[in-house]
């Protein structure tokens, strides 16, 4: 099993991905070709992929969407050209009617031509920017996962997918958190600015020490909790819509693509290509 | 004639477009409602609305969402709630595999049970925040529509639609430009940043003094042109796809919206409601 960790994190995203589809790499993918955006992965059958394609536009701060691909296409032709969606991530989770039903490292032969595969922002990509900017992060510093909310801020609804926006929480000392809003207000590609800062009673939250997915972290004296859209939120509204078929990332086994964090807001805006 | 265009500027948006409604306001939109978000109008039946949806992600910048309705829905229920997008806007376009049928003052008519509209913002909103900043609009001082140009600038293609960036152009003195760069930049919820400044050849503009669409006006010394994605662009792309039917606003007479410009981002990433 080592030979499934030890990637080498410099590895471009491309050797990376190969390396996936030989089934070399089997774990998560945190420190994994840092600087290059990861993304969150969502298909689903043509039939619920417009209304979650609106939810997504409804709700652009939780579901940033990186790229969707054509109908029946297991090709990200712009984020991550000659990928196979297929088969490059190292696991995955097959849901029907909302049941997680197996967890598996390829989705080969459960492909349909009508599957529409979403591509969506990853926090990964602001928390290097928070730490590059001097800000802490401290669930990256205990080892830990991020906790993470659900909230009482309703999603605005489309078709069959509804639900409160779920958020992710860093403890920012005061003297940081404007730092903090101007780091991620700039990466509106991912998430972008806090959606709340300080009272978590003020968005619903009852317990901040009993997060709803992710681990607790510490507050520590003089730390004010900061609240930011968080990319479960989709995958949350998706299954609690029950979809005939769903399949998804396995949690932290993200999808490596071949933008650079720090070029993906002009590659979401149109641009990427033609302003090289 | 004169009661069609002698709406007071002051109006609240609602008092506004129920006069358009009873049929006493037929003109154009510029100045309507100063500091309310107008927005561009396109409706499609659903079969290519999933499509057109995917271009309009695929080119954020030519192609800014503020609203997306419900399909047969006729209300925009977040950005203009009690409104009807088949009578409240001052004239509409009807095409017909891209052939423009005819100009109407309402489309109840024609309205059909699969229609998905699309609401887009508009430059006017980053214009005031142009002049507000300082920075010199020169088409709005010579009283012209503002240049545009087609421009070797792909779009991203999806599905039956394609085509060429549009873009608009204004001049804007040397010393200037930052700061234009640094206002728009921030209305990413309206066409953002500039896609070009400067040379003109670069993004495949032969004459600057031939624009493809509105007014060529004048570049004094000292001044750059300065080049941002227009949302002529999806209109263009989505005439040319030759839908079996389509409908647009007539141009310059728009949609308004209840939003005021500088709620528009948060109005856009879903929060506009939950902030209040």
């Amino acid at each position: 099993m080592t030979q499934m960790t030890q990637g080498r994190e410099d590895a471009s995203p491309r050797e990376f991905r190969s390396r996936v589809r030989a089934a070399e790499w089997a774990a998560p993918t945190a420190g994994v070709c840092m600087g290059y955006a990861q993304a969150n992965l969502a298909i689903l059958p043509a039939t619920q992929a417009m209304d979650f394609l609106v939810f997504a536009n409804r709700n652009p701060k939780p579901c940033p969407i990186i790229e969707i691909l054509d109908p029946g296409c297991p090709e990200p032709v712009y984020s991550a050209p000659g990928a196979d969606i297929r088969t490059d991530l190292p696991k995955y989770r097959v849901y029907r009617r909302g049941q997680l039903e197996e967890e598996r490292s390829d989705i080969v032969d459960l492909w349909q031509d009508d599957f529409v595969s979403f591509l969506i922002g990853c926090s990964f990509s602001f928390e290097k920017s928070l730490l590059d900017a001097g800000v802490p992060v401290r669930h990256i510093e205990l080892g830990r996962n991020v906790p993470m909310y659900i909230t009482n801020i309703q999603c605005r609804p489309a078709g069959i997918f509804h639900g409160p926006m779920v958020v992710s929480m860093r403890p920012i000392p005061g003297g940081a958190v404007a730092r903090a809003v101007e780091v991620t207000a700039a990466m509106h590609a991912v998430h972008g600015a806090p959606v709340h800062i300080g009272s978590p009673e003020g968005i619903g939250i009852s317990d901040i020490d009993r997060p709803d997915f992710g681990d607790p972290v510490p507050i520590a004296n003089g730390e004010i909790p900061v609240f930011w859209a968080c990319g479960v939120t989709p995958q949350a509204a998706a299954l609690a819509a029950k979809p005939e078929i769903m399949i998804t990332h396995s949690p932290g086994h993200m999808f490596i693509t071949d933008v650079r964090d720090g070029e993906l807001l002009d590659f979401m805006s149109g641009l990427g290509g033609a302003l090289k």
